[in-house]
């Protein structure tokens, strides 16, 4: 029997206790939204300080502008063991609405669904069921060797879910300590309960507004209708002409870096065998938007994207109102792929929209969020050990996926420390995350607990 | 001396009483949008019953399903002398946000400004201010004759400032009995304090709201950027489009109908030596829109627009949101002139929509107003009486001129009646009506009722 082996049998006959410990953990409502809630937040995280200590972690809560972050360290065996940063966050989402539930968000229950059993709460995956996994993991390895098989560095940040404002700074001014060979992030999906996947690529963005002021006070379109400027007219002129009929954006040099995927990516993805159809049925859609000639997977993962996610102006109260307004409005997002420049972007954008806007208008832009698509390099000997983990644990191979949305975190600490990310995430789609009766299968808790635990064992030669 | 001329000295002598009546009507605080304000809205209407009366009408309230109208007759001289039916509201606007008048909105002050003497009070000029010019001149004629030299119908609304919601029916079931040669209404503005002005175009109205659902609920930009459709940006590609570079509308067969104005009028309207500059410049802006190669008026008076009034989707708080909304509308009105056909603007307009939005949009459609533009015949008995009753008083010709907005009760009582209206008004662009501190020149008020008590003498025959 390999040590792993060993391992993965500890795992199994304490299950019961790495179960007992995520369901403790969720009971504390660590809200980072709800000031009322800062004290909760401190709990959760002190709550996490304490099973790391048991498991030989030096362990510590740092203070920050807002919500603490736990840093832990495990010396590991020593030698030349990779050196793993293992990130999570303890906080959650605010849980209203909360009539919706079925069962009291902080009180985790166990039911059942066609999966078997699920635990239903708020944070059972995001994020805490997915660190307790990994937790589990160290708990197993340490209860069986009395060690770990790598040097370890843990970073849980209380802030994830209201934008990280105080974590970025925390991880700029703590570069030395943070330092280490991966990070291994859990928040992320499997393909389905069947297929592990890794997450390889996530699209970046950049989030503007943009704001057309005309005249100085509201107008009757009446006595101005014909002379005076509309802002509404001139901002639907400008922003009506971001894509041509073929869906390509139209902001000058935008596609500048864009690459087209590989065949062997192509084929990949469409071997997993989407239904773009079935996924856009889920939601009312029949016919897929977005570029012309491109595979469904890598419109959504490979191709950058312009949405405008609001727009205001005028009069929108019930019957009408003849008022030529004098502002107008919109905000912007752009996802990103991997090459593309989100400084390019925005002064892209900016240009796209003062040469379609008339001179008499005054136009602000904000920038609300400005990050680039990552690549993570597939050869690297990480995601190797993760594959070769996943198919011991599923008996597949795992996919390579992508990801549409962006994960500031693998960017910041791509910037900051210069480290990839190893995105292995055990969540199913339907887990309901920021939404009512989130949940999270015991099945994917299990194996992704058995995963973490063989992926140590790869890493770490046992 | 002739008639006319004495009816004009009693009506000096008379000044005080004729400017008492204005001001204890202005005291009635006849806010027909407020419910509370009902029964004022009734007493306004009995105080112009009352006032009648004394003149020798046959006046009465007639019941509708919201305020009152005031019907009154006077048979006039008897013979060949026209008929006439004096339009006008008794209602006026909320005086809301109080705290911006300078003196209670319901008690008349009068207070100096750059023309001498005025009455600030809601209601100062829209509408009671100019109709109690026209009961000014009755009381001068029927003080100096003892009767009036026409044969005179009175209609006083109290719903004008709600969209007449009861006035048309009322219309429409007592039309024999609203019968009259012409329609004489006081409602409009002068060119400026020195020169009055006829107003002999209206442009009119359509109204429409256009909807776009697409996904059944809010999506995240991430997970569906590149395949679901985005109703903001299908929205803006629509209506983005609705002019071409020089101004022109596209709306299909948007112009059918549309003809140039006559070369007199636009000597006529370039000799007003309208400054668009100065226009423009009071509310901030600097370059005219609307159509190239167009004059300023007749931009503003001849030619047709589409404005977008109000648009709306998605996220429009602070900061970002990565949502792709479910759906997403707008306002759109345009400005009709004399010849288009309402109903094919509307169709057309759907037309155009259905046309530029993607299949997998619903696309609802509603119209809140429709009316066509309005000519008022030049060379009509009426509209020369007016010219030189005018050009008596003010010893300058009247200026015929057009306006950009439509009078929904002149269409009316064309539609309904057969009746064109002799638009006659004594306003100045700065009376601020609808806003606080609402007021009416008293040189306006005097020189306008002097100008109704020659019109009579002029069509009467005196």
């Amino acid at each position: 029997m390999s040590v792993t082996e060993a391992v993965l049998a500890r795992l199994e006959a304490d299950f019961e206790g790495a179960t007992q410990t995520w369901l403790d953990w969720l009971r504390i409502p660590s809200i980072s939204a709800q000031p009322a809630h800062a004290a909760d937040c401190r709990e959760a995280a002190a709550f996490a300080v304490a099973r790391l200590a048991e498991m030989g972690f030096t362990a510590g809560l740092r203070e920050t502008a807002g919500h603490p972050v736990v840093v832990a360290h495990h010396p590991g065996p020593g030698g030349d063991a990779p050196h793993l940063l293992y990130y999570g966050h303890y906080d959650v989402q605010p849980a209203d609405p909360e009539a919706l539930w079925h069962s009291p968000p902080f009180d985790p229950v166990l039911t059942d669904g066609p999966h078997g059993r699920r635990v239903v709460a708020r944070g059972a995956v995001d994020d805490k069921g997915q660190v307790a996994m990994w937790l589990g993991a160290f708990r197993a390895w340490h209860a069986q060797t009395g060690s770990l098989p790598c040097r370890i560095t843990v970073l849980l940040e209380g802030e994830e879910e209201t934008g990280s404002v105080n974590f970025k700074p925390f991880v700029v001014a703590n570069k030395a300590e943070l330092k280490a060979d991966i990070a291994v992030i859990s928040d992320t999906n499997m393909w389905d309960i069947d297929t592990p996947a890794v997450s390889t690529s996530l699209r970046g963005m950049v989030y503007m507004q943009v704001d057309l002021k005309a005249a100085s006070r509201d107008l009757h379109s009446g006595m101005y209708g014909g002379s005076a400027l509309n802002p509404i007219n001139a901002l639907t002129h400008a922003l009506g002409g971001l894509k041509d009929a073929a869906g390509r954006i139209q902001v000058p040099s935008f596609y500048d870096g864009v690459r087209d995927i590989s065949t062997r990516q192509a084929n990949q993805w469409s071997a997993l065998g989407f239904a773009e159809e079935a996924f856009l049925g889920n939601v009312g859609l029949r016919i897929p938007a977005g570029e012309a000639g491109r595979g469904a997977l890598e419109r959504l993962w490979a191709r950058p994207t312009a949405d405008i996610n609001g727009i205001w102006g005028g009069y929108s109260g019930p019957g009408s109102k003849t008022v030529i307004p004098s502002e107008a409005g919109a905000k912007i997002s752009f996802r990103l792929v991997p090459g593309q420049d989100p400084k390019g972007v925005v002064e892209g954008f900016k240009a796209f929209i003062r040469a379609r806007v008339p001179a008499d208008a005054t136009v602000t832009f904000s920038v609300f969020g400005e990050g680039p698509g990552i690549e993570i390099p597939t050869d690297s000997r990480f995601v190797q050990a993760a594959m070769a983990a996943l198919q011991d644990e599923y008996g597949r191979p795992a996919v390579l996926i992508g990801c549409g949305g962006s994960i500031p975190v693998v960017e910041t600490l791509q910037r900051e420390l210069g480290l990839d990310s190893l995105l292995m995430g055990f969540g199913l789609e339907d887990d309901q995350i920021h939404s009512p009766n989130e949940k999270f299968e015991l099945r994917c808790f299990h194996q992704g607990m058995r995963s973490h635990a063989r992926l140590l064992g790869r890493l770490g030669g046992g």
